[in-house]
């Protein structure tokens, strides 16, 4: 549908921003006179990026042209190379400096895949409706059939021990909303390599999905570098339940199909673009998204809504009479669904720099409206925000969230202590469609974007506008190499 | 799950059709003598059919057997005849005498299917997630490679004339809601057959649906015996979008492949089982539902869920300490989906018993809660169902519904004036599934299921007890045979 029937009116969207502000500099006179250090921000500013941002329309009609003109883009593939070439043409056009940065990606590329449930005397068979995994090995071409066992939990795999020798372990779960996505993403993310680890000779694992018109959500799963690697993939919840319910009365035989295969490692880049600051240039306030996604579908919750909001911040910033304090840079990472590259290349060609990253945030949670301002940093963070939260009231998120924030693409950035914020985004209904083919424009309603587009502007110029940055956080427990990259709570939404 | 965590114990089943009852005779002697004439239905009954239907999990245990068991059961296939011996195995078991009546069907089968919106200067391509309508010629091996032409009526394609000539003619629309099902199904029936007369090359139809996750929804679609035929098929919502938006811009050209093929027509049966009547067994109460289903998805909603309704009916009356007043006859058609084949079957090899067929019934709407009693019946017929009402109160039910009772398979038994009735279910989800890989036992909610299923034997058992029969409406305006069978209103919802 054409976007304009779904902005507000320019109009309007002002009138929302002043009429949002509760210090407001045009009563002042016919009231008390306020104390002498009370703050006020730049009003005429916030008009000038949530005004815009709420009624342009420009960030829907740049998720349409990456989705619909670009489509899906995993790392490595034709889409992801079309991606970088996309976004350094959008930046240029917007007047932004951005250039690439190298990173080598995992190429992993999906084929052939099917699977079913072979015929027994209670069932005449069915098909499964599944997704290959993104690190799964092909099977031999003639498939892999082998009887199923169920398990629910790692623990339970454990307690199983040799007892999947052979077998294909399906991995259910009781996901129902989305908070519930933590609880059981390691099922998918780690129970293939535990389940290879015991012996058994494929995996199943029941999509992690809050709806389901027999829909699989494919993801990452991981196996050790040294470790024995098996077939893996996601099921639909439908075909979780067959399964469940045929285990229930005997043993269920399954026939599965997969052809995908890991190629080597690509060429491939982050793409960097930066507003340079007014006075303090050398202080970066890092905005970012992942302008992969994976193969299915046409990433536009994951992560091109991220993509367009961050582009249109630096848009609307580098329209503004005059620059932001500090610098603004944005980053479009590649590789955060299937490997975390472009995030760990960026820390790693920036180590010198990131002292001076005064705020890093990364947009990973699809496009809906915006619902608070989180932050992860020492004290005081709340304090030096607060002032500027009345342009996002109209927006509904003039509010600090409870959540810590952070991303997977900057958790590389905790050991340099660098301090995180993000605007947090009703992400109810996010997986309905993540890592599915259904992640497509219709997905994603132009005014949430647009909500959550100027919220994120709004908010990014705060920190590069702000008289002063937030304190630097603690260093995180596990000191960086023991472990993989730990996304932080909130940034396992993302993946 | 398990169906015992979602029934209903026995005591508040119980509880809640005595509750219901406004006219309790236990409670008769502290209250006014009541008029003489005042009609009481047997609640003695209703606690051997309404209670156990609520309470025992037999027909969503029975659905379970059918769509996990067997599964698709398309017109013609192994499943439809694994179907059908089902059926007659399960009426056995339930005392309940039932025989086969051989109907010839249509045999359609699904091949390679898959089709692309090519790359232009504004995409890189995309796929289109499809399913070809059944009734639909195949492409030429290699493909039918077209450019698109949008409209979204009957009438709009009759403006364009020879405009469509050589190209895919993509049927767009507006359905939002279940009941659009009937505004919009004609572009799917009919607008392929048209968009041929005009010269078309092939035809894609937004598929007919509430809900999608790049869902597609299949169907039948009509070619005249000597008309031209071209390949046709139904995409994703997602899919209609894209095309709508691309077409916005430019020409697009789709590449469309479908190896569907029509086979010989095929033996098969419609189930026909009965309860013979105490007192006048002559005259038939006829309940219904199709045995057949899509070949995508289990058929759970449409029609697997009428089917369980109706045999649960039957079994439940079957145990009554004596049989109602008149014959229970239940028929279990084939082909509703893509012939109406038995439905036609039936009406010619009971032509002369259609006389003394005192009502008919079809439940094809889905498993979903009762919500109302309706007639297609002369005058009267709401008096005389009305004092048998008070046993549905506790399920919802006790109301006349303003839609006109009907059914595909029993719309050939209009001409003979057989009056018809129904229980209504809420369908409002029903076109989120129809059709589609998603139509699923899960879909399916065990307590409506076991709603509805109450009030279909308790309304079943007041027309096959009631001392008077229903008025016989007057014929359909139009005579049989000058048209297709028209399915009435209420029918299309089915198809």
């Amino acid at each position: 549908m054409p976007v304009s029937t779904f902005i507000l009116s320019s109009s309007l969207a002002l009138q929302l921003v002043s009429g949002a502000a509760p210090v407001a500099t045009k009563s002042a006179p016919t009231k008390p006179a306020q104390t002498a250090k009370a703050f006020t921000p730049p009003l005429a500013v916030a008009e000038k990026l949530v005004g815009p941002a709420l009624t342009e329309g420009h960030s829907y009609a740049r998720l349409a042209e990456l989705t619909d003109g670009i489509g899906p883009r995993l790392s490595g593939s034709e889409g992801a190379a079309a991606a970088v070439q996309w976004a350094l043409r959008s930046f240029k056009a917007d007047g932004v400096k951005a250039w690439t940065e190298p990173v080598k990606v995992p190429r992993w590329v999906r084929g052939e895949e099917r699977g079913e449930v072979l015929a027994s005397e209670r069932t005449r068979g069915h098909p499964l409706f599944l997704l290959a995994l993104g690190g799964s090995p092909p099977t031999a071409p003639e498939g892999l059939t082998a009887e199923v066992v169920e398990v629910t939990s790692l623990e339970a795999l454990a307690a199983l021990g040799d007892g999947v020798k052979g077998k294909i372990v399906f991995f259910n779960h009781t996901m129902s909303v989305a908070a519930d996505y933590g609880r059981f993403a390691g099922l998918r993310g780690r129970g293939p390599a535990l389940a290879a680890k015991a012996g058994a000779a494929g995996a199943l694992v029941r999509s992690l999905a809050t709806a389901s018109l027999r829909t699989p959500h494919t993801g990452s799963t991981r196996f050790e570098d040294e470790g024995p690697r098996i077939p893996a993939a996601s099921i639909t919840t439908e075909d979780a339940d067959l399964l469940h319910r045929q285990l229930e009365k005997g043993a269920v035989r399954v026939k599965l199909v997969l052809g995908c295969s890991e190629l080597p490692d690509a060429d491939s880049h982050n793409v960097v673009a930066e507003i340079r600051g007014r006075e303090k240039p050398q202080e970066i306030v890092l905005i970012s998204a992942h302008l992969d996604s994976w193969d299915v579908g046409t990433g536009a919750h994951d992560d091109g809504a991220g993509v367009v909001m961050v582009m249109e911040a630096a848009r609307l910033i580098a329209k503004l009479p005059q620059a932001p304090r500090r610098t603004v840079r944005v980053v479009l990472y590649m590789n955060e669904e299937n490997g975390l590259r472009g995030g760990r290349a960026y820390a790693e060609a920036h180590a010198a720099e990131l002292s001076r990253h005064v705020a890093a945030m990364e947009m990973d949670a699809g496009g809906g409206r915006p619902v608070g301002v989180s932050l992860r940093a020492g004290a005081g963070g709340q304090e030096l925000l607060k002032p500027w939260l009345s342009p996002l009231v109209a927006l509904g998120a003039a509010n600090f969230s409870a959540r810590e924030a952070g991303g997977a693409d900057i958790s590389p950035l905790l050991p340099a202590r660098v301090p995180f914020f993000g605007v947090e985004v009703d992400s109810s209904r996010y997986f309905d469609v993540h890592h599915t083919h259904a992640d497509t424009l219709d997905k994603v309603d132009p005014q949430d974007l647009a909500r959550s587009t100027a919220a994120t502007a709004w908010v990014t110029y705060a920190l590069a506008e702000s008289p002063a940055t937030l304190v630097r956080p603690e260093a995180p427990a596990a000191p960086p190499g023991s472990a993989p990259v730990a996304a932080p709570q909130k940034a396992s939404a993302g993946h």
